[in-house]
């Protein structure tokens, strides 16, 4: 081993080691107040924006019940700030539409009954103006209550406690944000990609010229780990905001193992493609091998074959598959077999997050405007393409983590109630907003699904 | 009443009965070619009209795949111009788009493959701007064509035969714009039905002032009639325009029977629902009751009870059922039963057409802007509401006339293919053009569609 | 033409030329009565002795939702005459097992609730000797009570009655028992074509040495003609026994036709297939294309390609496909998709009566002990194979005659309710019992279903 | 208790603390050879015994694609002798059947194409006799086989070698029949619920007397505990039996908790059914609440309610539910439901392990010929009922443990490709054999299934 993320083997840390969270002067506090204001404006603009290319019609449609229409994502998004930050906190505040409680609420049994999430499609009306003025006028009082929330002196513990909570639900509501912006891009590609013309949403791709980086097993050594986000009151700033599900922080027992230096490449993955890896069942999961013979599967999703050349339906249209750039839009069943095929196996969450965590959150993400993953580049001796490019199928199961609790209410029901039958992504991708992601992001999804931007990288044990 | 329809008792008609058609003379012709101009170009600009009130968001979404969304609706009504006149017609036409002969072809097996019928509604592209252009470009030349075809002394036997080809064909495609202006609207009602706030597409529905109009039983002696369509060459003007299907035009031997005067009320299936209509196996067909259960028909489609009080979703959106009015928006199962529980059937398909061929098309019908059934309003001894307002079930299964051929080459594809599982219904809807309909036109859906303006009249053997 | 089946062309026949049925004498009755009793015993036996070659287990399973276990149908039968003439006509009847009127109960709504269709294969118990001992106790019962009838004279007006009821449901109990024999022998080859081993539940099938018959097309003139069974009193004797579906006897007018002389050769069905039947979209109607690609049909039910050999599995095992032998086991879309292929039609089932009822009854029955069709043997110049061998698939929807009435009560569900969706077959197979068959007899089955012995005679308008 | 498992607070074990295997003397090996063909005749006439009470035809019958006929349980046990031991070490072995490689194979994709999953109820044939026939030519040639292995003096390391496959392929085969035996009785009972005559299976239930056991939360601390089966050479003897599942024994690091010293009553389950439980969105993870909704769960599987009272159907047949006994037939979604209402939680497969195996294997199992879950007997500072019963719900989905490798060939089918979307389950239940159980048995089910012997017991973070 040459070097690994954190030396055990000469002092094994003790049970108690979790590192005390940074504590926070009054400095920061400021310093939150500034943000918050800022942020949120520029995270609600940046949804708007994203919708550059798309006509009203693009964004009422809705190819399959997992992905929901532009448009719904723009009201639900709004709907969320309206329900759980103006509502509570604005005693006489009116609803801006009666109907929009029931149309655009998700999955929130607390709220009330909602429109059928297989049919948000069909939501025709409210036209997008309207969407858009409803967007309008909630970030008005927002800004409103922001103002006033942040320009009070606290001097009691009412009102600090108040402050708190409105700052907590705004911060949970742009990151909510966040994760729809990256929803509105994998379902709008989903969408575009049924249409035989094979429509570009953004044009202008610049040529990859890169080759393939070479593949490097990084080893780690057995020990005691922390696994989870810092801090627990996981709600106060941005800096260290965390969902619930990353909670709480906690000490496991980690073997030895070893993980690739980068994700598996198209190339490579054509090779599983040319081995047979699609028709041989003992590479496969049991329920995998199901569902790739009755659907079908034989290459990614998004990929034609074109005489003899593979092609790949992106937002930029159709475009040759770069055979150095990750492989994307992979299910956790073709990830496993394919690490099957490759005598790896997948990493655990908590592998990942080991080697993750001792670097910097720098990779392509949303921001740099290139929605396709890139070919790794950079020093072979690093870990590359942690962050962004491609999410990575992990073998952990989306659970709980040791003393999960699920937080009270109705944005209790944000995570918790997703924990069975999903397994857990990490890194982010070419089409996650860089703020969203840190080393104790956990991302989920069902084995069988194919359109977030997802890929994988190899680990073995050591 | 003792006198009946057609008198058959004392001089029953010979076999070769059958009168022959009027003759046309060379006036008729000149008359022909100055109609079909101005038809067209009325009747595409009325497709075009009807989606007043309607965005293009609502134009693109589809709410099952029996209903397409009005946008595909005018792109292929366009299409079938294109591809069956003008592309046959003019030697080297090219495309308007490439893309659209895939897109917009609904089922000609002959023409290629298509997009898949299930999945229009995420068509979201080509926009409505750009189908609005499809449609000006095609009517530029096919105005064009009509006009140099019209004009030509046709000599020769060639020329009479092309125009006489063209015109034909034109015919044909005026008439499936028709059809397909009555689908916009029951489409488009189907999907706004899904909006939970039940939006309006049209505004100022009078309020009825009808009362129930009694109900009588018309006799008619058995004997020989003929029924179907009267002119084999069926293509020439629209005076006499009628489908393949309603050909040949054949005697049949009839036994008596009594027709009601009238159509089935709204009160009449209320008291239906109130005597366990719907819980009562023994009133059903077999697949009907199956059917029944299964999707838990309790009320006609579009029947909201709130409180004690019935509404119906409309055009107009939730208004009143009015209760002298015809029941709407039930399917064959439901009427079966229906007639079963009132001790009556179902008429025959020609019954229905010995009846209706004595009576001139009048009634409730699209061009009136009245998009929802009348109450009966008419003298009792006559047959009341043939015409218009809702389309009548008959216990006829749709199969062909006895001598039926379909058509050669793509456009045989129009009828034939259709005729199994289907019943016919016969007499148009208030959301039908009024010059869609005559006395032998043959509707037909399957016996669980219910989102057609379907309703039912009463027979019984006398 | 040659000759037709009713000479019409000279004289017409009236309106009212209904030919009158046969009176029956004192004569006819006393044959009945001792009829009855020995048909009873003999019906009822030889649906035990079609049991031959069936362990208790091969009894037990159920295939499909439509094909039900042989015990099952031993069980239904029996339970038919406990509850439609043992419970009606026997004041103190108590029933044999109290739980069989819900397990027996096939569909009669009129009776009560009963055991889920589709799960019938999960009666493991009652056990075959249980149900054996049902049959024998029932048995008893239906003979002591038909001695007891037959015997009395009946002087008054009552007794008669109660007798002609009797005799009636003990008539219909028999033709129903009847149906079940064919049933019972079309769910055991189902069941048994799933087992890899291709068992055989009988043996000794003797080669076939015949050739191919030649096809010749018999001319009908055009002419009013009666159809459906003679009596109304249907239920009086076996002679003339008859359903309510084919009554009234009624007249039509028919349009000239002419029908083919013999079925449809397996050699001929070959020939459809090697030209591309199965995978050429415009010879079908849109529904069965829908349903080929989806269900893959590329020959015949129990079709089996072995190297360059078909063959055919039966209740012999596995036997060569006999290319002079009537194609079987092909269903309603692809008799009519052969139809087209072949530049025919299928006929109405108007049409096969009116060449039927010209012959005796006489061919490949089940008696026959020959449990596949036969080549054609005969005369060049006669209907060949209108009886026996394989149902004729017809183009007529199985729909009400003119003036049709239920019967009254649970008996009423009998026909009546399955007149929708369904196509009518004529003429028996080599599974059904001989003395079902009558020239008006209708069986029905959907269009899609293909484990009946059913094959096709062609037709076309001349 | 205060002390607990692993008393780890004052010294934390070392890294290294996994404490090594027992070694084996000469002396084990003796006993091993004697053991394995008593144990194989016995183990094998077992199966045959618990048919008693069933006849041929229950045996056949398959009431959903998860269970399998008790024939087909019969003749698969017997296959895997023949496929995996006859057939590898006798070099010129002549199959029993050539179908049979085809007909009872259940999952094998290294051994070849087999018989349809949901289409085992078809198999009559081979009837039961010969699958008696089938198991007693198998134990004659293994008992053959085992013989010549155990007496041979094994003096080469061949000799060895193929001793130890032998004997560990025995083993493994012999813990499959025990699987399947346990399967056998769940499958029977799942079909006989099917049945409106409620057949008792077996006779002579006595009758429940005990009272509820208090419940009581017992503290576990954290520290390092190793977790899985202890030897990693896995299929030499019984007496340290493993499955690969179960290896390696590996570290992990748990938090504190406590776990419910029983397992969780009918009485208890009631007041939940009797506090909305089945009715609140809430108290659901989202995929059980969808399924929840869907298959209208109101109750445990086999709960009937009878006017006011409760009653179950088991082996004995109807038998009204006994309030002290364990809740049995819930499956994962609605334990997490119970166990979120009860301000509880489910352990980790882990908590349980490190509980349970300080207490020996004793319960309420197979051999007990009690066939339905006892309540809890016994001492309130005892863990109860920790064995046998019912079948514990862990919250822990079924994962490879770290460094897991499936075995090579067709047996490293057993276990590793069925570890996606299912949760483990420990302890065993009332039907399990008693020789199959350890403290690192891993049982595992998809969360949506109920016809096992599944309950649950509490946890709680401490």
């Amino acid at each position: 081993m040459d070097t690994n993320a954190e030396s055990t083997t000469e002092e094994p840390p003790t049970i108690n080691s979790i590192p005390p969270d940074k504590s926070y002067t009054s400095a920061d506090k400021t310093e939150v107040k500034t943000d918050l204001l800022e942020q949120y404006l520029r995270r609600r603009q940046r949804s708007e924006q994203l919708t550059d290319g798309l006509s009203p019609e693009d964004m009422t449609a809705q190819s399959m019940p997992d992905a929901s229409p532009t448009k719904w994502h723009l009201a639900h998004t709004t709907w969320f700030f309206e329900q759980f930050l103006l509502k509570p906190q604005l005693p006489n505040y009116q609803e801006f539409d009666k109907h929009f409680s029931y149309l655009f609420n998700s999955y929130y049994n607390n709220i009330g009954q909602r429109h059928r999430r297989d049919q948000r499609g069909l939501l025709t009306r409210p036209c997008l103006t309207r969407v858009m003025e409803y967007r309008a006028a909630i970030d008005d009082q927002v800004q409103a209550l922001l103002g006033q929330t942040l320009s009070v002196e606290s001097d009691t513990t009412t009102g600090v406690n108040a402050a708190a909570q409105i700052t907590g639900t705004t911060l949970v509501g742009l990151h909510h944000e966040m994760q729809h912006q990256e929803l509105m891009l994998t379902d709008i590609l989903h969408l575009l990609s049924h249409n035989s013309m094979q429509p570009a949403m953004r044009a202008g791709l610049p040529a990859s010229t890169s080759s393939q980086s070479p593949l490097r097993y990084q080893n780690y050594n057995e020990g005691l780990f922390s696994i989870g986000a810092l801090k627990d009151d996981h709600l106060t700033t941005n800096r260290s905001f965390s969902f619930d599900c990353e909670h709480p922080r906690h000490q496991i027992y980690q073997r030895g193992f070893s993980l690739a230096n980068r994700t598996v490449t198209n190339r490579e993955w054509l090779e599983f493609i040319q081995d047979g890896g699609y028709s041989t069942a003992t590479l496969w999961l049991s329920d995998g091998w199901a569902e790739c013979q009755q659907r079908n599967w034989q290459a990614p999703l998004y990929w034609i074959k074109q005489d003899q050349d593979w092609f790949q339906f992106s937002h930029y249209g159709l475009v040759p598959v770069d055979l150095n750039a990750p492989v994307c839009h992979i299910n956790y069943y073709e990830a496993d077999a394919y690490a099957t095929w490759a005598n790896a196996r997948l990493p655990t969450e908590q592998e990942w997050e080991i080697a993750a965590c001792e670097y910097p959150i720098v990779g392509n993400f949303q921001e740099t405007d290139h929605w396709l993953p890139k070919p790794a580049d950079g020093h072979v001796q690093d870990m590359l393409q942690l962050y962004g490019n491609v999410w990575e199928w992990t073998r952990s199961p989306y659970s709980p983590y040791p003393g999960y609790r699920a937080a009270a209410g109705a944005i209790g029901e944000y995570n918790g109630k997703f924990m069975s039958g999903q397994y857990v992504l990490r890194g982010g991708s070419c089409v996650t907003p860089i703020e969203q992601l840190r080393s104790s992001y956990r991302n989920f999804f069902y084995p069988h699904q194919r359109w977030q931007f997802s890929g994988l990288r190899l680990a073995k044990d050591s």
